[in-house]
């Protein structure tokens, strides 16, 4: 396939998105061959093409970070919430991820799959070409593994790629509240082990805060996926500084996320180890935060920053990996360059994906064309899908 | 057509969401004809019905204030100023609102009318049954005038209404800056009367603001106004105080829009004119403001709230009126419920209408399907949408 006649942002780096104008894409097997100006198309790939008319064409958006399988909504809570309910009458009623964990462990695989796809096409309608997911609503160890299995359908029944990360590292459960130690050693840690015999598992990730675990209960986990031969990563920074950026950093973690209250030296040893700054916007405009993450920061120790949905029913119950690059632009201050290069480049290094996240010979053909003319129209506008096709593995 | 097994919020008033379990909805040409617990049907609506499996119904959407028709998009500003472009140079390379005029200026009819239906579709799969459509882009007679026509076929292109605005009182023209009187006398007053002649407008509309029109200035449109039997509303106290709020409600006016800086004096007077407050929080998003409306005085004193997306280029690039109710309950605190009201009964009352916003015998049988089982869902997701099917004048 040759697709002629794009506006191609390659986001190689370089120069400002890696901008071609007037440029062809040549496409086999599912694969990249060629990018370049129209006028330079080598003969091998030459032919009468397929005519973009001048459309935007970007590496399609990864999503590197969501919990879309999960059980129940907290509309309720919402609702709660809005109406001046404490945190105290929410939890009495049942809320909080206590809620979900509930309602996840009573759904069975097929009623987790079919709220999971819901989130997954409203993605894939924006072109997104790989999911990431998250377990980490189980807490037990059936239930962390039946969330992961589910995760791995959608790929089966959708045009997508999924990377799963186990997290049952999320919370302490309920009957556990005061040993979170005993909880990683009888439930969280065999779960993970369990889970990597069934190939379940591309990644680990923990939540280190001080509602979660600490830096040492999260060193165990992270020495029990480096035996496993996995990558790991980390919620970390979120709700205030408690050094999970970098103890990710020294485990030569894929990424840190939320990272609100990273400080310099966080971003200097995330630099450092090559670790990603993923930057969840919808949880912070959830939870009306204040504190924003260290962008400036980031931007002078030459941290990559991904943007991810964070598409979870409590803090982000948001489905749109446009609108979270709108909102890495407006609450954070990222550039529109940045912002693409949040949801394609650095998405695929924060996923340890080397085959994507960018327009080049050799990378999989996954690429989103858009009814735009310049990349700065997709962070700039809220709320609007301006797809016009989607190719994922060279078809489409 | 009888529908039968909804959860339907009728939004009538008096219980939460006027809410129905196990509902159904008699439609007969294009109007409800009854709503009741389906146990209740009278016998001349009878039938196997329209199962809708528990899904939640509610009065379609109306979006009351939008700008989508317009030239060019302003995506290259937006860029600049988060690349740290300073309000000067932007202006120094033709961005700001006098960009979107000399679009909409050099664009013909029908390229004004393919742009505004990109974001007609956008709401309309969201489920919206009205649209209300700003002119105020052209600033010239001619170009006002192309604006309200171009409005007009929009709705003989698409299932849905649209209720026009003359907001030739949106800024003042460069050649004519200091001049706004002289704008007024002529410019704006006659292309009014000429578009009221032609059947153009609804309602007439105006920006009252220090960098726009003081309440003097809008007085004289409003009385033009008065003369020719339109309906008035304004944009009134977006980025300061100005007295615009008192001035609309002394005119009776259908709504006053934005209301960030309004008082309690000003909420007070709304009540008493019957006002819609209508809120606009994608421009309070997009602007960073940090003044939210006074929504505790227009509770206190009753005023009705609606909310919209302000679709527009430059301050607001919202396609989304589910969106405009999640920021409404994020950013504004209403409650879920409010934000329903909002987006139904109180934006059909901010255009003036009657026959809509609201599921009742008598009104229009514009409804919306949503795959939720509760009304809170929808203001609780954010880039999603839910909505299973659209029933637009009896249709869908
Ligand atoms: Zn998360
Ligand atoms: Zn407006």
């Amino acid at each position: 396939m040759l697709l002629t006649n794009a506006t191609v942002a390659t986001m190689q780096g370089g120069t400002a998105y890696g901008l071609i104008d007037r440029a062809a894409i040549a496409l086999e097997k599912g694969v990249i061959q060629w990018v370049g100006p129209m006028d330079q198309v080598p003969a091998e790939f030459a032919g009468p093409g397929d005519d973009l008319e001048g459309r935007l064409v970007t590496p399609a958006p990864i999503d590197c970070h969501t919990h879309i399988v999960h059980g129940g909504n907290r509309a309720g809570e919402f609702e709660m919430r809005l109406g001046g309910a404490t945190y105290e009458e929410i939890a009495k009623a049942g809320g909080g991820i206590v809620s979900t964990v509930r309602a996840t462990r009573a759904e069975d695989e097929d009623g987790l799959l079919k709220g999971a796809l819901r989130f997954a096409d409203a993605l894939i309608a924006e072109g997104v070409s790989v999911i990431e997911v998250k377990s980490g609503y189980g807490l037990d160890i059936e239930t962390e593994l039946k969330m992961l299995r589910v995760a791995r359908r959608i790929a089966d029944l959708r045009a997508v790629r999924i990377r799963t990360s186990f997290l049952g590292a999320h919370a302490i459960p309920e009957d556990m509240k005061d040993r979170p130690d005993t909880y990683l050693t009888e439930i969280c840690l065999p779960a993970l082990k369990q889970a990597a015999a069934e190939g379940l598992v591309d990644a680990v990730d923990g939540f280190c805060e001080r509602i979660a675990f600490d830096t040492a209960q999260i060193a165990r986990l992270f020495e029990q996926a480096r035996a496993l031969g996995l990558p790991v990563k980390l919620h970390a920074e979120q709700l205030n500084h408690s050094g999970g950026t970098h103890l990710a950093a020294r485990h030569g973690a894929l990424s840190a996320d939320h990272v609100e209250y990273a400080t310099d030296e966080d971003a200097a040893a995330l630099a450092e180890a090559g670790s990603v700054a993923v930057l969840l916007p919808g949880a912070f405009y959830t939870l009306h935060e204040t504190q924003a993450p260290p962008v400036a920061a980031f931007r002078k120790h030459g941290v990559p920053m991904a943007l991810a949905t964070d598409c979870n029913p409590g803090s982000s119950p948001m489905a749109s990996i446009l609108l979270a690059m709108n909102m890495g632009c407006t609450l954070f201050g990222l550039t529109a360059e940045e912002a693409l290069a949040g949801v394609t480049r650095h998405a695929a290094q924060a996923l340890g994906l080397e085959d994507c996240g960018v327009i080049a010979p050799g990378k999989r053909a996954d690429l989103a064309v858009w009814d735009a003319e310049q990349p700065a129209e997709l962070p700039y506008r809220i709320g609007f899908n301006p797809l016009h096709r989607r190719i994922f593995g060279g078809v489409g």
